[in-house]
């Protein structure tokens, strides 16, 4: 049902990094940055985790189940993890996610790259 | 496909409830309560707002695909949509919220009840 | 919180197409299309119909959200539904998917030009 | 910001189980199920895979953001996860998805009795 067994094994690993992003988004926002309050809870700084932890959500739901868009989601999923992972490392104390964003988004441009 | 047109309206009337509700708490959340700040963003408020969204649109997706469980989901929204209603009427200045919760929660409830 | 009332009308305006087309193709694809049968539950048609469900979702909860990205989602939530709108008119005997689609297209197409 | 230790390692555990069923169930159902046809797209189960899914992504994210009614969810979830593995048992080849199910159904069960 897929191209190679190389394809299926770099998708699945691409399945768990979204999915681990998603994860570490979700858990730290609602945990650590609702409960250290102040910038962590700025408007577009929470914006942002909460978006990046959907799109990963939605990217790994791509994935599994083998849509023809996956690429597209790799896209504006890597988009938003870079820009989630910049954000985190700005306002510090936030390794977890910059490292879990910073995956995400090389595991993503990897997926497109292995397309063309 | 459904039991009679009767069912089928109520449903659809439901489906419209928890959809309104889950737009009304996640846009609240993440631009009413991040902008104002202070008891808005306080973690247990913050929770429910955004645990009342995703359950509502868990919800009305159980309805959108007949799901022969949705009766459980109709329950544990109510719970949920009564909570966050309550938990806005205290925190004053959510009228909207309090009101889509509470439309919600009386919706699933005569979901409920239509069942026996 | 917005810059101007035009903004925001237009983009309630886009997140209630998203909506409708989050809720016609999954009410479409999980009734009628596994009712129905034969080519309506071929895989690649299928899948189209849950993804197009799944990117409307995303896409309406971007805007709820005021993200930063929402521009992004428009360009990919438009072409996806209308490669669903397409496969929907060939198979035939789903009028109300194609035009939800279409609409659905058409107003994500229509805030991505509003931007610039 | 948790009760202890204990319960954290136990509800992460429960995260897991909840995010590997609803990988298999999605995974399996858009991919297996659509590819093998005849019972695997019979409404009724097709419907019970999704709804599966769905119900573990959201007990999940409950979970991942420490709700207060994440046990609600266990309680569903747990119920939705023993009918989709009976069902998929009595469909046959479906070993993966009957195993994951299982598994996130003692998962739940096992959070629902560590509360009391």
């Amino acid at each position: 049902m897929h191209q190679s067994s190389h394809t299926d094994s770099a998708m699945q690993a691409c399945i768990e990094t979204c999915t681990r992003c998603h994860q570490v988004c979700l858990q730290t926002a609602m945990n650590h940055c609702l409960e250290t309050g102040g910038k962590h809870v700025e408007a577009e700084h929470f914006r942002l985790m909460m978006n990046c932890a959907e799109i990963c959500q939605t990217s790994a739901n791509f994935q599994l189940s083998s849509s023809r868009f996956q690429h597209r989601l790799h896209e504006v999923c890597a988009e938003i993890c870079e820009a989630c992972a910049s954000d985190c490392k700005e306002i510090g104390d936030m390794d977890e996610c910059v490292e879990a964003c910073q995956a995400c988004a090389d595991s993503c441009r990897k997926m497109i790259s292995a397309q063309h």
